[in-house]
Protein backbone atom coordinates (compact mmCIF):
# COMPACT_ATOMS: atom_id res chain seq x y z
CA UNK A 1 0.00 0.00 0.00
CA UNK A 2 1.42 3.00 -1.03
CA UNK A 3 1.06 6.87 0.96
CA UNK A 4 1.67 10.05 0.76
CA UNK A 5 4.30 11.84 3.43
CA UNK A 6 4.41 15.35 3.22
CA UNK A 7 8.01 16.17 3.03
CA UNK A 8 10.09 19.34 3.58
CA UNK A 9 13.37 17.50 3.98
CA UNK A 10 13.96 18.82 8.28
CA UNK A 11 13.73 16.68 11.09
CA UNK A 12 10.21 16.07 11.77
CA UNK A 13 9.30 15.41 7.78
CA UNK A 14 12.04 13.01 7.47
CA UNK A 15 11.50 11.13 10.95
CA UNK A 16 7.38 11.12 8.98
CA UNK A 17 9.01 9.05 6.57
CA UNK A 18 10.57 6.62 8.19
CA UNK A 19 7.50 5.72 10.46
CA UNK A 20 5.17 5.54 7.30
CA UNK A 21 7.60 3.16 6.03
CA UNK A 22 7.22 1.54 9.25
CA UNK A 23 3.97 1.39 9.55
CA UNK A 24 4.46 -0.79 6.51
CA UNK A 25 3.40 1.97 3.79
CA UNK A 26 5.42 2.69 0.12
CA UNK A 27 6.01 5.91 1.01
CA UNK A 28 5.89 8.68 -1.94
CA UNK A 29 7.10 11.93 -0.61
CA UNK A 30 5.83 14.83 -2.00
CA UNK A 31 7.88 18.45 -1.40
CA UNK A 32 6.44 21.67 -1.84
CA UNK A 33 8.44 24.77 -3.39
CA UNK A 34 5.96 27.08 -1.67
CA UNK A 35 7.95 30.48 -2.37
CA UNK A 36 9.91 30.24 1.03
CA UNK A 37 13.25 31.78 0.93
CA UNK A 38 15.13 28.65 1.71
CA UNK A 39 15.60 26.85 -1.35
CA UNK A 40 18.41 24.77 0.34
CA UNK A 41 15.60 22.95 2.24
CA UNK A 42 14.55 21.41 -1.05
CA UNK A 43 17.87 19.95 -2.05
CA UNK A 44 17.63 18.68 1.52
CA UNK A 45 14.78 16.84 0.80
CA UNK A 46 16.01 15.38 -2.63
CA UNK A 47 18.88 14.39 -0.43
CA UNK A 48 17.08 12.30 1.74
CA UNK A 49 14.62 10.81 -0.57
CA UNK A 50 17.92 9.89 -1.87
CA UNK A 51 19.38 8.36 1.04
CA UNK A 52 16.09 6.59 2.33
CA UNK A 53 15.08 5.31 -1.25
CA UNK A 54 11.86 7.01 -1.47
CA UNK A 55 10.33 8.67 -4.74
CA UNK A 56 9.79 12.35 -4.10
CA UNK A 57 7.40 14.33 -6.15
CA UNK A 58 7.94 18.07 -6.10
CA UNK A 59 5.30 21.08 -6.83
CA UNK A 60 5.96 24.19 -7.19
CA UNK A 61 3.32 26.98 -5.62
CA UNK A 62 3.82 30.39 -5.11
CA UNK A 63 2.28 31.32 -1.99
CA UNK A 64 3.93 34.80 -1.68
CA UNK A 65 1.28 35.61 -3.55
CA UNK A 66 -0.32 35.57 -1.03
CA UNK A 67 1.61 36.59 1.74
CA UNK A 68 1.25 37.13 5.38
CA UNK A 69 4.16 35.07 6.85
CA UNK A 70 7.69 35.73 7.69
CA UNK A 71 8.68 32.46 5.84
CA UNK A 72 7.00 33.40 2.48
CA UNK A 73 6.41 37.25 2.82
CA UNK A 74 9.26 40.25 3.86
CA UNK A 75 9.01 39.86 7.15
CA UNK A 76 11.83 39.52 9.28
CA UNK A 77 12.51 36.22 11.02
CA UNK A 78 13.12 36.82 14.97
CA UNK A 79 16.29 36.03 15.80
CA UNK A 80 16.88 34.91 19.30
CA UNK A 81 13.58 34.81 20.11
CA UNK A 82 11.44 32.23 22.30
CA UNK A 83 8.98 30.18 20.52
CA UNK A 84 5.56 30.05 21.95
CA UNK A 85 3.22 33.36 23.20
CA UNK A 86 0.40 33.09 20.61
CA UNK A 87 0.97 32.88 17.38
CA UNK A 88 4.37 33.33 15.49
CA UNK A 89 5.05 35.69 12.94
CA UNK A 90 6.46 32.16 11.12
CA UNK A 91 2.95 31.24 10.92
CA UNK A 92 1.96 30.83 7.33
CA UNK A 93 -1.63 31.13 6.57
CA UNK A 94 -3.36 28.07 5.92
CA UNK A 95 -0.54 26.48 5.24
CA UNK A 96 -0.61 22.89 6.04
CA UNK A 97 -4.51 22.98 4.71
CA UNK A 98 -3.33 23.87 1.34
CA UNK A 99 -0.44 21.30 1.87
CA UNK A 100 -2.72 18.54 2.74
CA UNK A 101 -4.68 19.96 -0.29
CA UNK A 102 -1.77 18.58 -2.69
CA UNK A 103 -1.24 15.90 -0.90
CA UNK A 104 -4.86 14.31 -1.14
CA UNK A 105 -5.18 15.10 -5.13
CA UNK A 106 -1.72 13.43 -5.30
CA UNK A 107 -2.77 10.22 -3.03
CA UNK A 108 -5.84 9.87 -5.47
CA UNK A 109 -3.45 10.20 -8.81
CA UNK A 110 -1.38 7.12 -6.74
CA UNK A 111 -4.43 5.03 -5.84
CA UNK A 112 -3.16 5.71 -2.44
CA UNK A 113 -5.43 6.52 0.90
CA UNK A 114 -2.80 7.64 3.72
CA UNK A 115 -1.52 10.74 4.30
CA UNK A 116 1.76 11.46 6.65
CA UNK A 117 1.92 15.06 8.12
CA UNK A 118 5.17 15.73 10.46
CA UNK A 119 3.26 18.54 12.37
CA UNK A 120 3.38 18.87 16.34
CA UNK A 121 1.15 20.02 18.83
CA UNK A 122 4.37 20.07 21.54
CA UNK A 123 6.49 22.28 19.68
CA UNK A 124 4.36 24.39 17.42
CA UNK A 125 1.52 24.86 20.13
CA UNK A 126 1.23 28.50 18.38
CA UNK A 127 0.02 27.18 15.53
CA UNK A 128 -3.84 26.40 14.98
CA UNK A 129 -2.91 23.30 11.84
CA UNK A 130 -0.69 21.81 14.22
CA UNK A 131 -3.04 20.20 16.09
CA UNK A 132 -5.36 16.87 16.44
CA UNK A 133 -8.47 18.82 15.55
CA UNK A 134 -7.18 19.86 12.51
CA UNK A 135 -5.94 16.79 11.16
CA UNK A 136 -9.46 15.37 12.57
CA UNK A 137 -11.32 17.88 10.23
CA UNK A 138 -9.26 17.36 7.40
CA UNK A 139 -9.66 13.47 7.56
CA UNK A 140 -13.42 14.12 7.48
CA UNK A 141 -12.91 16.49 4.24
CA UNK A 142 -11.21 13.93 2.67
CA UNK A 143 -13.52 11.32 2.55
CA UNK A 144 -16.95 13.85 1.05
CA UNK A 145 -14.29 15.41 -1.45
CA UNK A 146 -12.80 12.88 -3.37
CA UNK A 147 -13.84 10.97 -6.10
CA UNK A 148 -12.36 7.90 -4.52
CA UNK A 149 -13.81 8.47 -1.29
CA UNK A 150 -17.51 8.93 -2.65
CA UNK A 151 -17.29 5.71 -5.09
CA UNK A 152 -16.01 4.01 -2.33
CA UNK A 153 -12.96 2.79 -3.28
CA UNK A 154 -10.84 4.74 -0.60
CA UNK A 155 -11.64 6.19 3.04
CA UNK A 156 -8.44 8.15 3.53
CA UNK A 157 -6.68 8.32 6.66
CA UNK A 158 -4.25 11.85 7.98
CA UNK A 159 -1.46 10.02 9.85
CA UNK A 160 0.03 12.70 12.26
CA UNK A 161 2.55 10.00 13.92
CA UNK A 162 4.47 13.02 15.71
CA UNK A 163 1.75 15.13 16.63
CA UNK A 164 1.98 14.40 20.57
CA UNK A 165 6.07 14.00 20.44
CA UNK A 166 8.04 15.82 22.13
CA UNK A 167 11.67 16.92 19.82
CA UNK A 168 13.85 14.26 21.89
CA UNK A 169 10.87 11.75 21.37
CA UNK A 170 10.97 12.51 17.36
CA UNK A 171 14.61 12.32 16.98
CA UNK A 172 14.76 9.22 19.69
CA UNK A 173 12.38 7.17 17.16
CA UNK A 174 14.04 8.48 13.81
CA UNK A 175 17.59 7.38 15.39
CA UNK A 176 15.89 3.83 15.61
CA UNK A 177 14.37 4.29 12.45
CA UNK A 178 17.69 4.80 10.64
CA UNK A 179 17.07 8.85 9.85
CA UNK A 180 19.80 10.14 8.16
CA UNK A 181 20.14 13.52 10.25
CA UNK A 182 22.93 14.66 9.63
CA UNK A 183 21.55 14.98 5.95
CA UNK A 184 18.62 17.57 7.21
CA UNK A 185 18.51 20.89 7.97
CA UNK A 186 16.88 23.48 10.80
CA UNK A 187 17.43 26.86 9.98
CA UNK A 188 14.63 29.42 8.71
CA UNK A 189 16.83 31.97 7.46
CA UNK A 190 20.00 30.59 5.75
CA UNK A 191 22.14 32.90 3.33
CA UNK A 192 22.81 32.45 -0.63
CA UNK A 193 24.93 29.38 -0.07
CA UNK A 194 22.51 27.62 2.32
CA UNK A 195 24.52 28.55 5.72
CA UNK A 196 22.63 28.13 8.55
CA UNK A 197 21.87 32.03 10.30
CA UNK A 198 22.94 30.60 13.76
CA UNK A 199 20.04 32.80 15.39
CA UNK A 200 16.56 31.73 14.50
CA UNK A 201 13.51 29.33 16.73
CA UNK A 202 14.72 26.48 14.06
CA UNK A 203 18.39 26.15 14.91
CA UNK A 204 17.65 27.36 18.43
CA UNK A 205 15.74 24.23 18.68
CA UNK A 206 18.35 21.95 17.15
CA UNK A 207 21.09 22.89 19.34
CA UNK A 208 18.81 22.24 21.92
CA UNK A 209 19.16 18.77 20.67
CA UNK A 210 22.80 18.82 20.23
CA UNK A 211 22.97 20.06 23.75
CA UNK A 212 21.74 16.92 24.69
CA UNK A 213 23.82 14.67 22.23
CA UNK A 214 20.48 13.73 20.74
CA UNK A 215 21.70 15.16 17.16
CA UNK A 216 24.83 14.68 14.89
CA UNK A 217 26.96 17.63 14.50
CA UNK A 218 28.10 16.92 10.36
CA UNK A 219 25.49 19.79 9.37
CA UNK A 220 26.00 22.93 10.67
CA UNK A 221 22.50 23.73 9.37
CA UNK B 1 -16.44 43.88 4.54
CA UNK B 2 -14.19 41.81 2.37
CA UNK B 3 -14.63 38.27 0.57
CA UNK B 4 -12.25 36.12 -1.66
CA UNK B 5 -14.29 34.98 -4.39
CA UNK B 6 -12.48 32.17 -6.50
CA UNK B 7 -12.27 33.15 -9.77
CA UNK B 8 -11.79 31.54 -13.15
CA UNK B 9 -12.95 33.98 -15.73
CA UNK B 10 -16.11 31.58 -16.74
CA UNK B 11 -19.52 31.71 -16.41
CA UNK B 12 -19.94 30.52 -12.88
CA UNK B 13 -17.69 32.33 -11.23
CA UNK B 14 -18.34 35.67 -13.01
CA UNK B 15 -21.82 35.22 -12.04
CA UNK B 16 -20.05 34.70 -8.16
CA UNK B 17 -18.62 37.64 -7.94
CA UNK B 18 -21.19 39.88 -8.64
CA UNK B 19 -23.56 38.04 -6.08
CA UNK B 20 -20.65 38.20 -3.42
CA UNK B 21 -20.89 42.16 -4.37
CA UNK B 22 -25.20 41.98 -4.23
CA UNK B 23 -24.71 39.91 -0.98
CA UNK B 24 -22.84 43.81 0.13
CA UNK B 25 -19.23 42.11 0.54
CA UNK B 26 -16.32 43.85 -1.20
CA UNK B 27 -15.23 41.02 -3.63
CA UNK B 28 -11.24 39.80 -3.80
CA UNK B 29 -10.89 38.17 -6.92
CA UNK B 30 -8.21 34.51 -6.85
CA UNK B 31 -7.38 32.54 -9.62
CA UNK B 32 -5.14 30.06 -9.19
CA UNK B 33 -2.96 29.13 -12.68
CA UNK B 34 -2.91 25.57 -12.01
CA UNK B 35 -1.01 24.58 -15.08
CA UNK B 36 -4.15 24.27 -17.27
CA UNK B 37 -3.60 24.37 -20.14
CA UNK B 38 -5.94 27.18 -21.30
CA UNK B 39 -4.22 29.92 -20.40
CA UNK B 40 -6.78 32.40 -22.32
CA UNK B 41 -9.35 31.13 -19.61
CA UNK B 42 -6.44 33.92 -17.22
CA UNK B 43 -6.68 36.37 -19.61
CA UNK B 44 -10.52 36.26 -19.70
CA UNK B 45 -10.32 36.76 -15.90
CA UNK B 46 -8.21 40.18 -15.77
CA UNK B 47 -10.40 41.02 -18.64
CA UNK B 48 -13.88 40.64 -16.42
CA UNK B 49 -12.07 41.38 -12.90
CA UNK B 50 -11.18 44.84 -14.81
CA UNK B 51 -14.73 45.01 -16.39
CA UNK B 52 -15.94 44.71 -13.00
CA UNK B 53 -13.83 46.93 -10.60
CA UNK B 54 -12.50 44.03 -8.18
CA UNK B 55 -8.84 43.57 -7.76
CA UNK B 56 -8.24 40.28 -9.02
CA UNK B 57 -5.07 38.22 -7.17
CA UNK B 58 -3.19 35.50 -9.61
CA UNK B 59 -1.49 32.56 -7.78
CA UNK B 60 0.94 29.71 -9.57
CA UNK B 61 0.29 26.22 -8.73
CA UNK B 62 1.22 23.43 -10.66
CA UNK B 63 -1.29 21.01 -10.52
CA UNK B 64 0.47 18.97 -13.50
CA UNK B 65 3.10 17.13 -11.73
CA UNK B 66 0.62 15.24 -9.55
CA UNK B 67 -1.59 14.89 -12.47
CA UNK B 68 -5.12 12.38 -13.33
CA UNK B 69 -6.98 15.22 -15.16
CA UNK B 70 -7.79 16.46 -18.89
CA UNK B 71 -7.87 19.32 -17.70
CA UNK B 72 -3.80 19.29 -16.37
CA UNK B 73 -2.56 16.02 -17.66
CA UNK B 74 -1.72 14.47 -21.10
CA UNK B 75 -5.15 13.11 -21.42
CA UNK B 76 -7.42 14.22 -23.91
CA UNK B 77 -10.69 16.23 -23.50
CA UNK B 78 -13.61 14.32 -24.49
CA UNK B 79 -15.43 15.72 -27.85
CA UNK B 80 -18.82 15.52 -28.02
CA UNK B 81 -19.55 13.39 -24.84
CA UNK B 82 -22.68 14.10 -22.95
CA UNK B 83 -21.84 14.89 -19.29
CA UNK B 84 -22.65 12.91 -16.64
CA UNK B 85 -22.31 8.71 -15.86
CA UNK B 86 -19.83 8.43 -13.49
CA UNK B 87 -17.20 11.34 -12.65
CA UNK B 88 -15.67 13.03 -15.98
CA UNK B 89 -11.83 12.69 -16.91
CA UNK B 90 -12.11 16.45 -16.48
CA UNK B 91 -11.86 16.08 -12.61
CA UNK B 92 -8.98 17.25 -10.85
CA UNK B 93 -8.15 15.28 -8.27
CA UNK B 94 -8.96 17.53 -4.80
CA UNK B 95 -9.17 20.69 -7.23
CA UNK B 96 -12.10 22.67 -5.21
CA UNK B 97 -10.21 21.51 -1.97
CA UNK B 98 -6.71 23.22 -3.26
CA UNK B 99 -8.45 26.49 -4.65
CA UNK B 100 -10.70 26.65 -1.40
CA UNK B 101 -6.95 26.12 0.85
CA UNK B 102 -5.53 28.77 -1.36
CA UNK B 103 -9.12 31.02 -0.46
CA UNK B 104 -8.68 30.72 3.16
CA UNK B 105 -4.96 31.66 3.37
CA UNK B 106 -5.95 34.89 1.28
CA UNK B 107 -8.61 35.43 3.07
CA UNK B 108 -6.75 35.59 6.57
CA UNK B 109 -4.08 37.63 4.89
CA UNK B 110 -6.75 40.14 4.09
CA UNK B 111 -9.03 39.71 7.33
CA UNK B 112 -11.60 38.11 5.25
CA UNK B 113 -14.13 35.90 6.63
CA UNK B 114 -16.12 34.88 3.71
CA UNK B 115 -15.14 32.66 0.63
CA UNK B 116 -17.34 32.40 -2.09
CA UNK B 117 -16.96 29.34 -5.07
CA UNK B 118 -18.49 28.64 -7.87
CA UNK B 119 -19.56 25.27 -7.74
CA UNK B 120 -22.60 23.56 -9.24
CA UNK B 121 -23.93 20.67 -7.72
CA UNK B 122 -26.56 20.10 -10.56
CA UNK B 123 -24.50 20.78 -14.16
CA UNK B 124 -21.32 19.01 -12.20
CA UNK B 125 -23.06 16.03 -10.49
CA UNK B 126 -20.08 13.76 -11.07
CA UNK B 127 -17.94 15.79 -9.40
CA UNK B 128 -17.40 15.06 -5.70
CA UNK B 129 -16.19 18.31 -4.61
CA UNK B 130 -19.01 20.40 -5.80
CA UNK B 131 -21.79 18.88 -3.69
CA UNK B 132 -22.69 20.98 -0.23
CA UNK B 133 -21.79 18.01 1.70
CA UNK B 134 -17.89 19.38 0.86
CA UNK B 135 -18.49 22.74 1.36
CA UNK B 136 -19.96 22.38 4.50
CA UNK B 137 -17.01 19.81 5.70
CA UNK B 138 -14.64 22.74 4.41
CA UNK B 139 -15.88 25.02 6.08
CA UNK B 140 -15.86 22.78 9.34
CA UNK B 141 -12.17 22.63 8.34
CA UNK B 142 -11.52 26.27 7.98
CA UNK B 143 -13.21 27.24 11.45
CA UNK B 144 -10.12 25.31 13.47
CA UNK B 145 -7.40 25.72 10.74
CA UNK B 146 -6.52 29.21 10.99
CA UNK B 147 -4.77 31.45 13.60
CA UNK B 148 -8.01 34.26 13.16
CA UNK B 149 -10.54 31.62 13.84
CA UNK B 150 -8.32 29.53 16.71
CA UNK B 151 -7.97 33.53 18.53
CA UNK B 152 -11.80 34.17 17.57
CA UNK B 153 -11.15 37.08 15.43
CA UNK B 154 -12.84 35.46 12.70
CA UNK B 155 -15.65 32.52 11.77
CA UNK B 156 -15.65 31.69 8.75
CA UNK B 157 -18.26 30.60 5.96
CA UNK B 158 -18.39 29.20 2.44
CA UNK B 159 -20.78 30.32 0.55
CA UNK B 160 -21.57 28.70 -3.04
CA UNK B 161 -24.66 30.51 -4.06
CA UNK B 162 -24.55 28.42 -7.52
CA UNK B 163 -24.70 24.77 -5.96
CA UNK B 164 -28.48 24.06 -6.22
CA UNK B 165 -28.90 26.76 -9.27
CA UNK B 166 -29.47 25.52 -13.20
CA UNK B 167 -27.31 26.59 -15.62
CA UNK B 168 -30.14 29.03 -17.15
CA UNK B 169 -30.80 30.16 -13.73
CA UNK B 170 -27.02 31.08 -13.14
CA UNK B 171 -26.92 33.25 -16.13
CA UNK B 172 -30.48 34.82 -15.31
CA UNK B 173 -29.17 35.70 -12.11
CA UNK B 174 -25.88 37.37 -13.44
CA UNK B 175 -27.55 38.97 -16.00
CA UNK B 176 -30.07 40.77 -13.69
CA UNK B 177 -26.21 41.79 -11.90
CA UNK B 178 -25.12 43.08 -15.19
CA UNK B 179 -22.49 40.38 -15.34
CA UNK B 180 -20.22 41.00 -18.50
CA UNK B 181 -21.05 37.33 -20.08
CA UNK B 182 -19.46 38.48 -23.31
CA UNK B 183 -16.00 38.79 -21.95
CA UNK B 184 -16.37 35.31 -20.33
CA UNK B 185 -15.09 31.67 -21.99
CA UNK B 186 -16.45 28.18 -21.31
CA UNK B 187 -14.51 25.81 -23.90
CA UNK B 188 -11.84 23.46 -22.20
CA UNK B 189 -9.67 22.80 -25.05
CA UNK B 190 -8.93 26.21 -27.06
CA UNK B 191 -5.87 26.45 -29.54
CA UNK B 192 -2.73 28.51 -28.73
CA UNK B 193 -4.89 31.83 -29.95
CA UNK B 194 -7.68 31.11 -27.22
CA UNK B 195 -9.90 29.69 -30.61
CA UNK B 196 -12.84 27.42 -29.31
CA UNK B 197 -12.43 23.83 -30.36
CA UNK B 198 -15.89 23.37 -30.99
CA UNK B 199 -16.98 20.37 -29.16
CA UNK B 200 -16.09 20.14 -25.63
CA UNK B 201 -18.55 19.34 -22.85
CA UNK B 202 -17.77 23.25 -21.53
CA UNK B 203 -19.09 24.37 -25.15
CA UNK B 204 -22.05 22.19 -25.45
CA UNK B 205 -23.02 23.92 -22.19
CA UNK B 206 -22.65 27.49 -23.70
CA UNK B 207 -24.38 26.68 -27.03
CA UNK B 208 -27.66 24.97 -24.98
CA UNK B 209 -27.61 28.09 -23.38
CA UNK B 210 -27.34 30.21 -26.39
CA UNK B 211 -30.05 27.90 -28.53
CA UNK B 212 -32.43 29.20 -25.05
CA UNK B 213 -31.39 33.00 -26.18
CA UNK B 214 -29.73 32.90 -22.54
CA UNK B 215 -26.29 34.10 -23.75
CA UNK B 216 -25.26 36.62 -26.06
CA UNK B 217 -23.59 35.52 -29.26
CA UNK B 218 -20.06 38.21 -28.79
CA UNK B 219 -17.70 35.65 -27.62
CA UNK B 220 -16.83 32.53 -29.69
CA UNK B 221 -15.42 30.33 -26.87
Amino acid sequence: MRAVVLFSGGLDSSTCLAVARQDGFEPHALSVRYGQRHEHELKAAERIAQAMNVPLKQVALDLRAIGGSALTADIDVPKDAPMGGGIPVTYVPARNTVLLALALGYAETLGAQDLYIGINAIDYSGYPDCRPAFVEAFEKLANVATAAAVEGRARYRVHAPLIQLSKAEIVGLGTRLGVPYALTHSCYDPDAEGRACGHCPGLSRRRDLRSHRLLPEVNPC
